[in-house]
């Protein structure tokens, strides 16, 4: 199918070429497709590797985007509410898949905005209205999200959307990444506790001094 | 050793008689002695069961802890500061295992408060200044807390603390309850990780329909 990876940073340059890999079509949409190749070394070094990876602007690669396939926001947290919003109206009747976490970073450590009794998935689905935003892959380092064998062990990946359709759609690409324990927590509503686990994440990573590990819920 | 928990709710009657069950002597403290008795029918079932338990007013139950031993802190979230305030003196130089959550269910739903710039665990080391606070097993159902298997599988118990001795002392109990991985997540500031996991605890056990399983952490 076709996938259009919103963003151009580490999410972007694991799952490309994973996508690439199981025969998708990709194109990659950014701010500014010029400035990208200029400044973003990796995602430079990437379309080198990968010559059939398409770059094109926020609104060209959305335009391109197919109903059956899936959008990818993989722009950083703080900065995808702006970029995504403009763009409502084309990216209705899409699945998009939201792999963002809510950080501010400005501080001494990050702290998570919004969180407890709003999310940064549900806000998404609100300025985005006609989409169906399906929340995964934010409890996961970028390089584990598409390669979930860490030590040989199984763990969990968490999906939380309104539309069953498209948590299905979004779960069979989980599958074909290796995938074999997705864990459908509910609504949208449910991104609140998969992006408050990033204070875990990010405790867990400093105590183990790797961020190459996963939650799995055992039961 | 001796070990007092304040608090006589499901957490208290989960712990106490594996505590008892391990040959530790337990003391446990509640605001009205007379009134738990009389209106608490778990607890007093539980004493019917094993009439080994001291059951003391706060004061009286913490004037009796062992500085070699443990303070456990199993009263409900929101109250728990206002009880233990005022035992901050008796508290000094004693461990005190919190395993409280910051939930509020005023509303509809579950909110956590203090939530993401603070944490329950750091406002009772702040409440009592000379205690040891180690926050540990608030990510769990009461009775997964001293019976960790779950299907037969592993999983893991954060604890969290600025001193080394005293997590090593919660650790030896959590060990002696069957735990086999005990993660030292850090400071007590990291007790944010562990209540912010409350919202995925709730999601998980309504995606599940159970309360019985646990978060580990792959690696």
């Amino acid at each position: 199918m076709k996938i259009v990876i919103l963003g151009t940073g580490p999410v972007c340059q694991v799952l490309a070429p994973a996508f690439l890999a199981l025969g998708h079509q990709v194109v990659v949409g950014t701010r500014d497709p010029g400035a990208t190749m200029e400044v973003n070394l990796g995602f430079r070094r990437l379309t080198a590797r990968h010559p059939a990876l398409e770059l094109a602007g926020f609104r060209d690669a959305v335009a391109a985007a197919d109903r059956a396939g899936l959008v990818v926001n993989a722009i950083s947290g703080p900065a995808c509410l702006d970029a995504l919003a403009p763009l409502a109206g084309s990216l209705a009747g899409h699945v998009v898949v939201d792999v963002s976490s809510p950080y501010d970073w400005s501080g001494e450590d990050a702290v998570l905005d919004p969180v407890n009794t709003d999310s940064l998935g549900e806000a998404i689905q609100r300025a985005l209205p006609g989409a169906f935003v399906v929340k995964t892959l934010n409890t996961l380092a970028a390089e584990v999200m598409p390669d979930p064998d860490v030590a040989g062990q199984d763990h969990t990946v968490f999906v939380s959307g309104d539309d069953s359709a498209a948590k299905a759609r979004v779960g069979d690409l989980l599958q074909s990444l290796g995938w074999r324990d997705v864990l459908d927590l509910g609504g949208i509503r449910t991104a609140r506790a998969t992006e408050m686990m990033l204070r875990m994440w990010i405790d867990t990573s400093q105590a183990l001094g790797t961020h190459l590990f996963g939650f799995k819920i055992v039961r």
